[in-house]
């Protein structure tokens, strides 16, 4: 459980390095960032190379104590090399070049932009491989930030004709897989395949996602390539990317891989703008984020490399970027701060250090203001500090949780390709689903569709589009070895060339649920039908309702739509959904579905979430108001950070080893 | 009264075919439509002819019995086709070539194409002009869908230059015409003409207004071309078109004189989210679709052939490209396959036979699930099969409806082009004054501005912009011979060449009307002025609101606003509108006018619409809810469908013959 | 105070010009503007001059007494030159040149079109430079309209690397000042410079307001140019330029410098739609436009050229380019030309004579309907001419206010490329002071950043961002003298550089106000902390707050939000404003501050406006009801105009002379 900042060197003048370095030491930060963005100055021309400059800044990190994460510069290819090349740019979906003046303006299928971007980072892994300061490494910057991951480029157009030769081998099997018959799509040479854009009415659906599967694995090769590049340069310590928050352009899943340690950038109050939720909630966080923004995200990225996490950003006050950018409510840095280290994090790291009064994100707070004082989240940062050690004494190891929530990119890119239901948002869909669980203070694992599932109470599909067999066979598995599971509408509609299963939805996971969809009733915002589980108040669907085909139905009805509609089926403990329900309606099912299983479940105060981190339990109040742990919470032996009563960004922190 | 459907050979094992046309026939299907959108089935190569498996495709279907309606392919020229000659793209209104990867991305201006289409339509109709089996051709397939009427390609600049010096002969006639001195926007010749595309600001009215009658005309003439050529190569039977609902974008009466047929494609719940109506309307009727959506399609494609027309694609499901697809209430297929045969249908084919499980339409509803088993509209095309017969004994002769109400193209142009009043939809308003009348218990014709108008008792003019004195004089006669005129603003308010008319709005029509338009108020959504029309609620006008010049009045103000300003006048029995009116007061100023000439009219409860056809009156509920009929209607001789109580999508049929 | 009108000969036959001019003097007007948009007639073929037409018509009105306005046609560059310098086209954001058929395509920055420019008004300026009839020349017309000013040709692209090697000298500098290593911006050579466009995310702020900054330059070099060459071929009366409302693409006090009257174009009802109001504000006002929209920008381009100034477009009727075009309410265009008199305005001049049948203008109002009769504001222009003459015997010269308001166009700018918070619009904000202002009955000036503050009661900075030490300076002796200072939120945030002072913001501004701000919480719609002020209903900041050092804060806080955070602080007299607050709390805070310094205010009754010119004093009512004048307004004397009691668009006007 460390701290770390983002630090420019390059920003400041070389006097004010050894200083800096002093604060962040006394400030009880032990490791830092550096150098990404920064090509233009270690090749400020074609060729030139000045790393003299970095190997001071390194040195005078490093005398200070300081561990250090090493960016490599390439979201920000200078202008000598656009102007050399400018067929590196990334290309919109109208056509157009994505110009130069701000950052990853690159396409990753551009071959010349491979062979410039293995240059650079061999050149500096070369000099700093075996640098004994340098803890990590960081590969890029935030890959497919500002809306870069989808580029028409004749590169990329011409990559997707050969990535399709490689998995279809030829146009038949592809025309058939396609179903390219219709419209008069079917070609008769991979030299023929366009990208799908531009096209009068809606492009082919599974030419669609194959392209952007075909773009998820650029960022994997391309990420690899850099990968290679610096251990073939020597380095041995970890490899990190820091990946964000709501972005799900490109399989994370697939790009950890080559990692050692998945990281994340956490902004949640400029991504609660950006979140489905409704005004009420906005204005109500509007200070604090949602309180499931950050755990949702602690907990995916979590399941990258193996347990490895690090927040390599986290926001330390106001940020730039938002449509309207609040100030945080005092407390909330270190709230935010312990509660990825309650998610398992390694490291959570600031960024930035010193807020910079120049450029895009002058308005971006930092540990320090612009003329180098304290900011106000200075106090929060060494409240933190000082309560580290004390937890750092207990058993911190992260445990399997008792739930695992599914998550395939896969599912977000289908219903973004065929919605069918205005709003139907396959990731508010995945958030909605964790936060019923989170209400219900449950810890959960998010999971590839790849998984394991072994030791899971209770394994959840929100809506796993694409199922295949494998997957299915899992799940008949963990079925048969006790794990409760809960399937949402739209699982198994599709197969993995986005077709309609041979027998209908949910195609392979029809035997566990005991169902067979015949229809499918788009629900238009006005249209919610209702339904009242017990427990809860009265709920509905929303977006999206199937109906059932009854000749072939082997589920109970368990619950129905007060319209009479299905809206609950059961097979033999198996428990599918037949619409998108409301959060609170989740909630009672989970309740309903945790009380078969013998699994305790709190509902706690609005805004309050619990985190158990080995033997410490953690508690977050996201209100603005003051909120009280339940009774049965209450720690006999008292706590180690806080109280029963939260105030508002509280956070209570106490021992549950026995 | 026949039934129909739309069926894909190539997209099922050739070994399906015979029992699929075993299972039509057996369904009641007699007429099956195939062929268009097969062209890279039937040329996969430049050049390399295959009908073999379309000559097998006839065969199987004509030994079961069916008549066929035979597509031409044109409206999804193939990815070779496009290679060889991209000119053939539409250009969108930024430049853009509208990329191939769906359909009609082809431009009606590009010669290469109108060769092209020529050929492959001239190999079609020489193969099968002859087969006994084929009853009717359909001329490629729903022209301008997907917003593809309007190209910029240098084909279709070029192109209008020779329409503009063919309509003006000279460049100063058109200066003239066009006022174009305004801003220095003459031209010395034809070829400075642009397409008015691209401009800083609005570009010249008149000058849009011809560019989308040059529009229009090109898809007149190349349909011409696929005509001319069917007919050229033998082809002696019916040839169709099928339009599409709401869509306004070329003249479809010019279009539909070279036809035999006039069909269109009918998706009540689709179109329910396009059309002009209300959140709480589109939450009421989101499974049935609005109740005068067919209904005035069927109307408005029933005057474009001399009374032959069919429905070509009625919805039997859910379809995939609304924003949000509702399931049809049950019962819903069967209540518009009778209310088309209620209005004239000679055939109501359904789209699809069965659906594709690939492909953009993998969600748009078939008779048959995508794996082959009955949808739930099977049973519904069954009770429609089954009713047919019983009332095919009576006299089915469509005859003239009491009513005319006037609907012109170019009017919808017009307001498009020059709206000044947010929200001026002259569809809407048409759809509007139809609604109204309809909800009286009327049966309407529609008729365009250049129809004869003997012989009505009513003829309603909405919103006829461009008036010339022909038509003045055709209403001149028919007021004289006792038809009463009623006369929405805004009608008379341009010259053909889109100027103000010479002696001010309404133009032409001044005499009849006995007004003259000084001032128009343009109505902000918020300014509703009021007034209270007698038996009607109190009703508002909105958007438009014309003040009459008190030295030229010669009609007397009949009904005013609240705030005194005049609302609808009369001269010698012509009512004129001053505004737009709610759709409560235009019923109000229908059946004052009804009692005028002593028309009955029969206030239909919500929901409900009628309509007659020789010696059977058909109800119709579209309601969610039960409905009864009015006790005036209940006929002594009982009900050949249904009862005096309708259930929600019921139907209720009962002879009028006496 | 004489009354003018734009008149179009080459729209008209010329048999019709002499009617036309005798009309005009009998209406009482005296001044005519001719000229501007007739390219096309004056030389329709490249080369081929026509002037005689024009000369005919400058005989015939010169002949009937009326002084003419010559403009200069180059808004509207003809097809021909055009089509043999397609480079003169503006080029929009998305690299699209922008296309011929309306008006102001050309560039600024294209040297071909400047040269075009120079030969024509010089031609024109050689032919009636010595005309004794033309009293004044227009050049060109609205700078800017739809969209103008920011072009991205290639010619812009280049002019704006000349434009940045002027200003900086060397890139190092221009590197330092923009902090371009920042992300790698840094460039190594002028000609590496792009135009700010078309980035990935937004692009760096400091290079967006340098090339606004650059923008804005070119259309004062371009104007100089034509200013320039009418000197240069003779011209030696008045050159007049008519700007625009609500419109700040460029700074306007810099073109104005080389103008001798500015004049602009009043449509408040057009604008009502365009401005910052809520809808019922614009119901309300519908058929008047906003009460302080001609008041505010009279007050504005009085400010430009030593207080001479015209309105040259003043509506006379519905215009036709709004969302929804209302007609005025009856009597409101006497109100307007009265209250431009009021302001101090030379010459009202009404747009257009006659409304012409054809082209994009074909519903805007004239005086004259399109056949040639009366329009409605025919007898409100003759009440105007008769009134007139009875207040010219009073003193009517426009002496200094009490307040001045000052208004800097880098500050809109500056809040345009950086809001940092949803909505927060500069102008609007300095509109909104302004009617606080006007509501309580004061007269205001509006100044720019540079003006001497002499004698000023009070001075008062809605959102000063980019302050400079020269400003503070002024600001300091204009306090030392006496003055109120009144300075909102945002103000001194930024260097002329675009970056935040090395002392944080207020910068320059800190030693007066005594505060420093640490922290902004950018305000969502929903966050409206609330705050009550003495005399006040309660009140609100909306979308921007700041939060205070408290370490340095020197001043006192006056007032608090209901949270308790500073909303209103005095330093020695100095107010400064936290947040943006709502209309209703600024008039309670410059209420109090008028207080401080015994200057009388009025709060008006809603609707009513007052404004004194020499010993004239005028009150109008933009409300849609009737109105009272205060008690204690009431002229002993009588009134010369009205009365007490104002009618819907009623003008009380009265002497205040002792
Ligand atoms: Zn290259
Ligand atoms: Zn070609
Ligand atoms: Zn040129």
């Amino acid at each position: 459980m460390q701290l770390g900042v983002c630090y420019y060197p390059e920003h400041w003048p070389s006097q004010r390095w050894a200083d800096d370095a002093r604060a962040m030491v006394e400030a009880g930060i032990s490791v830092v960032r550096i150098g990404e963005f920064a090509w233009s100055r270690l090749e400020p021309r074609s060729g030139e190379l000045q790393f003299e400059w970095l190997d001071r800044a390194v040195a005078t990190l490093a005398e200070a104590g300081l561990s250090i994460v090493m960016g490599t510069p390439t979201a920000t290819p200078p202008k000598w090399l656009v102007d050399a090349h400018p067929e590196i740019l990334a290309v919109d979906e109208h056509g157009r070049p994505r110009g130069f003046g701000s950052r990853r303006h690159y396409c990753f299928a551009s071959p010349v932009y491979r062979t410039q971007s293995e240059r650079i980072v061999r050149l500096m892994a070369e000099r700093y491989a075996n640098h004994p300061a340098i803890i990590a490494w960081q590969a890029d910057n935030e890959y497919g930030c500002h809306d870069t991951i989808l580029s028409y480029s004749p590169a990329a157009r011409e990559g997707f004709g050969h990535w399709l030769e490689k998995h279809y081998g030829d146009v038949e099997t592809l025309n058939h897989a396609w179903g390219s018959v219709f419209w008069s799509m079917e070609v008769t040479g991979f030299e023929q395949i366009e990208a799908p854009v531009g096209t009068v009415t809606e492009p082919h659906p599974a030419i669609v996602l194959d392209y952007r599967r075909y773009c998820s694995d650029l960022v994997v090769t391309y990420n690899r390539l850099q990968v290679d590049t610096l251990r073939g340069a020597g380095v041995s310590v970890d490899i990190i990317h820091n990946f964000m928050g709501l972005f799900t352009e490109f399989d994370h899943f697939d790009v950890a891989r080559d990692l050692d340690i998945a990281s994340w950038d956490s902004y949640p109050l400029g991504f609660l703008e950006r979140g489905a939720h409704d005004e009420a909630t906005r204005d109500y966080y509007r200070q604090q984020g949602h309180p499931d923004f950050a755990g949702f995200h602690h907990d995916l990225y979590r399941a990258m490399c193996q347990g490895r996490w690090w927040v390599m950003e986290q926001q330390p006050g106001p940020v730039n970027w938002a449509i309207s950018n609040a100030a945080p409510l005092p407390g909330m840095v270190r709230l935010w701060s312990h509660e990825a280290f309650a998610h398992g994090a390694e490291v959570v790291s600031y960024f930035r250090w010193r807020q910079a009064p120049f450029a895009q994100e002058q308005m971006h707070a930092g540990l320090l203001l612009p003329d180098g004082s304290q900011s106000r989240a200075w106090q929060e940062l060494l409240a933190v500090r000082d309560e580290l050690p004390g937890l750092a004494q207990q058993d911190i190891t992260t445990t399997q949780a008792s739930v695992a929530l599914m998550f395939d990119y896969s599912a977000v890119w289908a219903c973004q390709i065929q919605p069918h239901a205005a709003d139907f948002d396959a990731l508010e869909l995945h958030l909605s689903w964790y936060s019923a669980l989170r209400r219900l203070g449950l810890d959960v694992d998010i999971i590839p569709p790849t998984a394991a599932l072994d030791g899971y109470a209770m394994v959840v599909l929100p809506c796993q589009v694409i199922a295949d067999e494998a997957l299915a066979q899992r799940l008949e598995t963990a079925h048969a070895s006790g794990s409760r599971l809960i399937i949402g509408a739209r699982s198994g509609s599709r197969t993995p060339d986005f077709q309609i299963p041979a027998n209908l939805a949910p195609g392979p996971l029809a035997p566990l649920t005991g169902v067979t969809i015949d229809q499918v009733d788009g629900l238009r915002p006005g249209a919610r039908p209702r339904l009242t589980l017990p427990g809860s108040p009265q709920g509905h669907g929303l977006r999206w309702r199937e109906q059932l085909d009854e000749n072939r139905l082997k589920a109970r009805i368990v619950h129905r739509f007060e319209d009479g509609m299905p809206a609950v089926t059961d097979h033999q403990g198996v428990t599918y959904l037949t619409a998108w329900l409301d959060e609170d309606s989740m909630m009672a099912i989970f309740a309903e579905a945790s009380r078969a299983i013998d699994m305790a479940t709190t509902v706690l105060p609005e805004g309050v979430r619990l985190r158990r981190r080995g033997t410490l339990c953690f508690a977050f109040n996201y209100a603005p108001e003051p909120r009280h742990l339940p009774d049965h919470l209450i720690p006999a032996a008292g706590y180690l950070v806080g109280g029963t009563t939260l105030p508002p960004a509280g956070v209570s922190i106490w021992s549950i080893a026995h």
